[in-house]
């Protein structure tokens, strides 16, 4: 990707290596390792929990036990938004990453509707992961004792032929963690010919799950949706809607620690489920679901709100970006603009990724640990780097992004020199 | 229990007979099932959801993700109230069954501090069950297939001698339910003597836990308040703490549906336990822990607003207890008055209670179907039925548990007079 002469690289290195240490000299203490709102996206919601329930407003009284899957007018309002129907959908507590935790755990020690034993029963178990992607998907899988299996990400989602491949043939694989729409960490979202061919998968295992973890779905950073299909329904075209899990939240929509988070599926798998919850649980916080949908309203005015949050995004992005776009077009990185989401996905030279946080972290600007986006916290690679430029306000982001180059630049060169 | 003359009971039997035939008459549609609180109770707590949050009040933005284990506030203000230490208490959602279940279900599947084998790995499972007790409990350990083993409840807590001989010579005996202050459905708090047995068990098992569920620790309703020792500092006085997992919530302290769930335990399991929760879960609704902080204030604040609770629950335990004490005079039941909390238990006639169920929802009157306060919903004498007076107006209650009587009687004569 580089095609620089010695001499080049050893006057460039001058350069970039009295740029990085000036930075060591300042102290800096930034942070882009948090792929979490800002306050000011946060300060967005607070008028939510003005909202007062008030018992008259509905049939069943919110503030008592009760109602398994969630109030109906939430229901009623997140199935028109993911376009599934209501009688396939749960609406539950401030985490989906719970929700992914528990149908992992249901499956494990109860099995899933349609399979002969739960997982936890089995002599061997595969989870195919799609890299890089996001941690504690992998550290879910990881801790029930799956063996993880990396899948390479392409610009259109994960490499289908592989996965079909490995799904087909081999019978211990019993999912696969995807964030198809502006993915963790990438920012791309899958095309409809992977959708298809993920919604015609054909298992080898009779208890294999997509866990479809939507959680970026109204999460534009730059004014221009990308579409993608509803794998629940188009699974159902072929008869294959079981294999289907759908979760997503409002956790980066209202406040991130109190969002409300949801799981579609088939009506057979909602009836295996619910049996299984209504044992763990008497129901969800219902009286935040209603904040919700009178906060939200309905498709229009979650739209309306999420263009508030694009607006403190977007420059954030910005910042990053047109510096990565520089260093691309020097050769330094590799990387895709993201098409939203809450990440920035860089990749370095091979052997790199490690060296550049740590001078970053030794210049005082925290990243996200190279490794953390694959299975194992292990970069096969050592190349992919996560960026989180949600958090930190622009003036900041410029500092720690300039850092950022300087490293990369400063380990490439290095490199280079050497070789 | 009962002495009348054959003449005396055909007598009777006409009266009572004629008596429920009205009831009948009148198309009733009353439930005393729901052990929940009235909308009355709930309205008590309306206002804590007027507290706004402010992110300047505190160290951490509690509206965004993290803090695994609950706000530092409300770990303070309860671990005070609960006498433990703040690193011994996890503040969570909004319940605490849900924190049994995924108690049983990390100790299913991964094991507990100290133990060898994970639960799940074991050949055979027990876990032991003070009857009668509460239903939701036994339905968990069902569901993981454990054999439930029935302990029979005294006037001062389970039964000792049985509890420390079936522990002490079983190892698949993982376990005991325990609702040790005004216990579910009895209304008995665990005598010193009880809980300083429990505290020095010696368990066969390496992996044994008393599940200890005080979910009633401030629900006095007579205005007198029982004393309950704290398992988990006495425990510690034998070395035994990593025995004791000690949940609570305010779920019948502000909103049944909203409230906050506690789990206190050791040091040791707490490390174990939240490495594990760390996987399953960010944190719980900090939003929702703030308002509680700030709304109860502290203990005494706490026992302010449980005088509230106290004054709308008094009148509608006294006219199911009145007519209870009557019924008892007359020889019909067994029952001891409840203590606190939110049943009163009533014991027929062995073979009995089915049967007066059953004459009450025939007359319109809903009770919580005989059984349930058994493992595997099987009363061996068929004698015990829960009656929850928490939920019904006063003026349902009345007739609601003149229904009851007059089914119990009627049930009781027939039955003697043709024996």
């Amino acid at each position: 990707m580089i095609n620089y002469t010695k001499d080049q690289l050893n006057s460039m290195l001058k350069d970039v290596q009295n740029k990085y240490d000036e930075y060591v000299k300042q102290g800096l203490a930034l942070d882009m390792s948090r792929g979490k709102p800002s306050p000011d996206q946060l300060n967005l919601s607070d008028d939510m929990h003005e909202i007062q329930y008030d018992a008259k407003l509905s049939k069943a009284d919110y503030r008592n036990y009760g109602i398994l899957d969630g109030i109906p007018e939430i229901k009623k309002m997140f199935s028109k938004i993911l376009g599934v129907e209501e009688d396939e959908l749960i609406a539950w507590g401030n985490s989906s990453l719970t929700m992914m935790y528990d149908a992992v755990q249901r499956a494990y020690t109860f099995g899933v509707y349609g399979g002969k034993t739960p997982w936890g029963k089995q002599e061997k178990l595969k989870f195919l992961c799609p890299v890089p992607g996001y941690d504690r998907h992998f550290a879910i899988t990881e801790l029930f004792g799956f063996e993880l299996i990396n899948v390479p990400m392409t610009s259109t989602g994960p490499d289908m032929d592989v996965v079909e491949k490995l799904v087909s043939e081999d019978e211990t694989i019993k999912g696969i963690w995807c964030v198809p729409k502006y993915s963790n960490p990438d920012g791309i979202t899958y095309s409809d010919e992977t959708v298809l061919r993920f919604a015609n998968l054909s298992p080898k295992a009779d208890d294999f799950r997509i866990f479809w973890d939507n959680a970026y779905f109204a999460h534009e950073v730059y004014g221009t949706e990308d579409k993608l299909l509803n794998l629940l329904n188009e699974a159902k075209k072929n008869g294959k809607e079981d294999m289907v899990y759908m979760f997503t939240s409002t956790s980066k929509i209202t406040h991130a620690g109190a969002g409300v988070a949801f799981l579609a599926m088939s009506k057979a798998n909602m009836a295996f489920n619910k049996k299984l919850l209504g044992i763990q649980a008497i129901g969800p916080d219902k009286l935040n679901q209603w904040k919700h949908v009178v906060y939200l309203k309905d498709e229009n005015g979650l739209k309306e709100h999420m263009k508030k949050h694009q607006a403190l995004l977007r420059p954030r992005f910005d910042v990053v970006t047109d510096k990565l776009d520089e260093l691309k077009a020097e050769g330094f990185i590799e990387y895709q603009k993201p098409r939203g989401g809450y990440f920035v996905s860089v990749f370095t030279q091979n052997g790199l990724a490690s060296e550049v946080v740590k001078l970053c972290k030794e210049a005082g600007v925290v990243f996200t640990p190279a490794g953390s986006t694959y299975p194992y916290k292990k970069d096969p690679n050592d190349s992919n780097i996560r960026l989180a430029p949600s958090y930190p306000p622009v003036e900041e982001l410029k500092v720690a992004i300039d850092v950022f180059a300087t490293a990369v630049k400063l380990a490439t060169i290095k490199k280079l020199i050497t070789e």
